[in-house]
């Protein structure tokens, strides 16, 4: 196929049948000769995580629960959206058994080739040491910020022996790309937070937003960033609370509600350039009730609407 | 047995044990020589969904739950409710198998012989497609109104193919039963409403309340109906957010809390005359935890207490 | 594409990963533009069964399963198989919400598609009453033989209320298809089998084998049809011994081990031309361990390499 | 209602529909007016086992399993076995919370009152503890023989400082009906045998059979009891493989076959006269699979056609 | 060992790694030759309650969760806590099957001798009736206060012909212990409250908290105690709302959130002198996404880090 | 502790109670000044296989589950056995994440420490590829034997661009370890076999037993080794009949019964000198039932009373 086509409009497949494509998205490769709005890309890794492995499934189930969530939508007051957008699914990056640091460089490079082909690339995590070498794929954004929804900081310099655990992938980016200029955290909560890496995050200007203070901040922190700002959004499945989406390694309570998460998404998507989404973290196992999956796919779809929308 | 018999003050069984029968309750046949305050009637039939089966369970999975809430009840400032309350048990609906026009003429005949026995039938789905079903039954009052609570409108005229699933079930009764006059519709929520079906829902002047404004609307919304009038409470589980009750085949997240739910129905049924109560899409098979059922049984329950308090 | 293409030798995703087709094989449409050896198709249909619902999920398992068993295959002997075998993954038949009759016939035209375009279709069922339509599709076959593998005979005339439930494929093919001359059902079990079905198979001169007597029979069954006769396998999940494969809705215990499945289907495959293969009745649903899925297609790749051995 | 009535030849419900009663068998009271070949009596008590609990769902779920195997029963070569077989439900016999005194008294109570009122009592358990209180409605048979199926002896004295538990059972028994004069044990297996207990009942006669003797005793053990005895048999849902029957507290490998277990079953209901059957220690929350109580439903049922055939 | 010893600062194990104490606190023996700030006790016994048995498994279960939060711990402003703390794990409770008054006198004395040997005991239930036995231990404070999170009041005097269940723990206590001069039940909720229970608690002067109340008369309720009064606090882990931990036997909608119960045990432990705390009702079984224990074991933290910050 | 102690001969707790240690022996340091029979050592090392992630679960579920085998054990004859066995359970090894050489470095360094200190370690894995490092610890062994249950073959040279995934172990060892000198496979299965890993096994002189000749061969390949042998044992989990145990990442069907598992195992212990033991592949997160572990942890007693019977 030489391009994401438009979706028709009435997909004609109940969602438990049909081969699972990202919302029925034609398959295309990453480096294939296609042009896209949306181009998404799962990348099955979760060996980098210590706690419950899973996320290696993620891909694979936010590409079925998508599959209620084909567009385009129509509100209540009969607004149309994404009726014109096109979408590829460039499948999932193929990935070593093990081999940590061939397996970033494939992330990488299949994370360029996709966003060279479309407008907003969506990558389907695995565990959040993912977002490391995906941000590698936005060296040549001159001032590139993320936003970043999650329980825990993840700016840890080294845990567990390792420095490439899905708890350092932003001080991992921070060190290998001088274009990250800054780090916006929100949702933060939990027992234990690594001094070091809080000490080092705000040293960079960083800024650390508490869950509990999200709401209270959310003008103030929504506005920070000067508007039109290229933002790489990154959102990590156990930002939301474990009651709204339980399928994650590491849960803690009093998180993101659906409501807020969404609304702290728009926000960023409205005011800036999304360069591109990633889930990470998400464990469709751990959840035998399959919610986790379908919210997943729908704050997908969600933020596509709001960045897509004319 | 000639008649729903008072219930006994202790139950002494513990909730997993003993015959299942909705609380407790005596079982009758749908035409047999009874009467009751309340009939219960269960419709295991979730062949017109579209995603995710196991409404079928629902019914004897409800009177499982139940056995946790045998009346009577009394509350920390002493009041006793349903003390004299009568409930029968009068089994589901004898279904074909597959032969969905057959088993619509079983479930409106059953429905009418339950609902000329007591004064408030309490029908058990099912998927939401059985409420059209349920509502030819009422065919003979005068003035018929339907309070929906429900994550979707189910006025579609056509899905995949069918004009009877369980998108459809208001629609087919606006068209069979002149005496629909008007349908209210809570909760609403998702990404896509079908636009012919919220455009021909207003066009009879149906009332559609998006899941955010409940709240802010809940006096103004409560009012608007004349009070008195006789009312058919039909009740999705989708309704509720899938945090309170996961086990449903199309979970939307942001739904209605437990209280939010409970408000909207004892607001309805002090105001109106409850004429019966379905509760559908409640699939006990993907709640592992169980709480699903326990949270149906228990609304139920209390939409009986606050119906049938004198 | 034009064509099924031949498997690449080495397929580098991890079974986890990737767009799940079957055993990697290409998409096609079933009336597309292409030839293959095996095509598969997808019926993912199981509103007919009278018990516990699922095997709508069976074709999109069945892939991601297959992913384990990606030919070509070498055994302990050197001896590699299906190196030159072409497949191709034709989807999932498009079917409606609850319309049993547009149901079927959709899925005969679409298996007629199939057939068209390959040597041997693999059909992947739904519930036992898709073979029904299925066989529709081979009604130019001059003399028909089926060789099932079932616990139960599925040749019932009418089962609560219709005639077209998994209880009754084969007695409705029979009525249909003149050139369906004889059918072998191998596993037979249970405590009840219905006495006017057995009597109108036995009268039709079926030839109906017990379980408990497949081994002690198996060389006066398997060579009691002239060898090189068209033969439609069709092997119904329950009937297996629910210790090996438990993902299915009716399991009855004491059935065939996997060793012995394979016996028999190599026994049919290596003396009659098969025509097609149908796997129905797998619920993938009811078994959390995943091996379900995992047995049955890794018996469908069996079954292919002894089919398509030179 | 007055006597257990005589089932009807055709029942309508499909196996998840309806209440369910074992075998839709009217519901009585144990105490009650009635009369019936076969009187089954729930005891849904599970506080004795020293791992996990479970057994007390089973009296309910085994009732529901049973739907799948409602008589009269035709076999494939046209014999029908229960036509005229009249069954009752009794329920579930009212167990206090924690008082395992008066719960032994209660269940012996009663197991009395079903025993007097059926020719044949099946006791649905509950662990295998109640077969203690059970056997004492068993005092007034002159030469009472018990057949049991396990893979634990249950004969300790005292386990964990109790004596009352689920390993002793047969122990209590013995020291309370001098009545009970002898135990055959069938299915021996495991790594830890109490040796008291063992020596307590080989001094006593009893005679113990290791599971991997079953098959080749088979003839010896089955006639070393003159025929036409009384026999109480015991089934403990470990006795079973526990791939073919996982839900159960504590699976044992290497157990019965189904195919073995019934040839035991049959010999022993062909040789003596069957006083009651019952079925312990199934746990069905530990199987999710639902194999367990349709395997232990149809156990059952075939046992009664044995017993029961003319 | 003959001392509970300071945590190491940086636990290498990954949480699902190495044996599991609670928090890798030492192990010690009930009476054994030591002392430490928290003293950790498991009451592995839930034969008392009267729904879904697994509180058994709690304290295996929360051991394991405790692992994700290994002391010491710092937040977001720098602040380190429970650095210095020694925290000690005595293990279980070793418990007699079925026994209930010998469990009773040895959950008793084990918890004497824990008290004896630290600051803070923390008891890791059981069932709710374990509190009873717990509270004996604290026979010996002069005027001694109980806290109780929980839906429902327990303070009822027989239940289903037992007084030792797990609604009675605090009548009991209060019958036994003179010393025990109030309690104050924040939570309540559900359909029925036992009215002779609800009097005899008032009559006592009991402080009963409905959960609709609990935010409004959060000051009052605080303060209604005189300041630095020995409290024993008693979290039932169906407080909570059963979306935020739904592992727990008897679920009710429209509990605690994680925040507001948070927010009540830091009040309480501020303003008081914290004796013990208990978490019972936990029942992991009921719970596959895992979230109950983690959440369970962070409270426990949580509850410790504000008791013993200086 | 100086000494793994011997057990006591009643242990008191039920399984379900108490820190876990396997089989309650006491716990020590891998480099601690201890002496036992059977030291036992924990690898949560899952991150080298390809499919299924869980094994990481498994040290710590094998613990859990040898609760129910704690020695000694007497058999119905009388015999008693590890009687004055002494057990120590040296924890599991403290694993990096991610870094697998140094995880490798960390394996090989706590066996050798291990195996210092008692006549038998007892190996728990993870997946595997940690075989490898664990043989590594027995290159002292002047001619090291290999006996490998397993349906694979474990000697790919390369997998996924990996050498040290769990298709490799065996090959990594055979070029690292000169004294490794033969390796006998017996269980092979499955459809795919490398054709270069069992060309290269071949030529290294190594037995390969396809499952099918198991039983058949069983005397041959028992005797083909000279007695006295040191034998290294490792056994997969997937060796054995996935209806067996179904925990297991790659389950392959027809595999060894416990039974015939068993009887290998010991004709192996009888024969020669066994070295060690591992369990690897165990992912007892797949097998809700809990029976893989179960099974798992007696397999492993089995071994032990075999190899330390006197």
């Amino acid at each position: 196929m030489a391009e994401g086509s438009v979706l028709s409009a009435s997909p004609p497949h109940l969602p438990y049948s049909g081969i699972a494509t990202f919302a029925r998205a034609p398959i295309v490769q990453p480096d294939g000769d296609w042009r896209a709005d949306v181009g998404v890309l799962g990348i099955p890794f979760d060996i980098a995580l210590g706690f419950r492995p899973g996320a290696r499934y993620a891909p694979r189930e936010l590409r079925e629960a998508s599959l209620r969530y084909v567009p385009p939508f129509t509100d209540l007051a009969g607004r149309t959206r994404m009726a014109n957008v096109t979408l590829a699914d460039a499948g999932d990056v193929v990935l070593p058994s093990l081999e940590p640091e061939l397996a970033r460089e494939r992330i990488t490079r299949a994370a360029r080739q996709v966003k060279a082909r479309c407008r907003i690339p969506v990558f389907l995590g695995g565990d959040h040491s993912v977002t490391y070498p995906l941000l590698r794929a936005f060296h040549d954004i001159p001032e590139l910020h993320v936003i970043q929804l999650d329980a825990h900081l993840d700016f840890t310099d080294t845990r567990n022996d390792t420095r490439y655990s899905n708890s350092s992938p932003f001080r991992r980016a921070a060190e290998d790309l001088p274009n990250l200029i800054h780090v916006t955290t929100l949702g933060l909560r939990g027992l234990r937070h690594d001094p070091e890496a809080v000490a080092a995050a705000r040293e960079r200007g960083h800024t650390l937003v508490p869950m509990e203070d999200v709401e209270a901040r959310f003008d103030e922190v929504m506005t920070a960033l000067p508007p039109g700002r290229p933002v790489y959004l990154s959102v990590d499945a156990d930002a939301l609370d474990p009651a709204v989406l339980p399928g994650t390694s590491s849960p803690e309570p009093d998180g993101f509600s659906y409501a807020l998460a969404l609304r702290v998404i728009r926000a960023v998507v409205r005011r800036h350039q999304l360069l591109a989404l990633d889930l990470v973290e998400l464990a469709p196992n751990l959840d035998p009730t399959g919610r986790s999956a379908l919210i997943g796919a729908r704050l997908i779809m969600e933020t596509l609407c709001e960045a897509l929308d004319d």
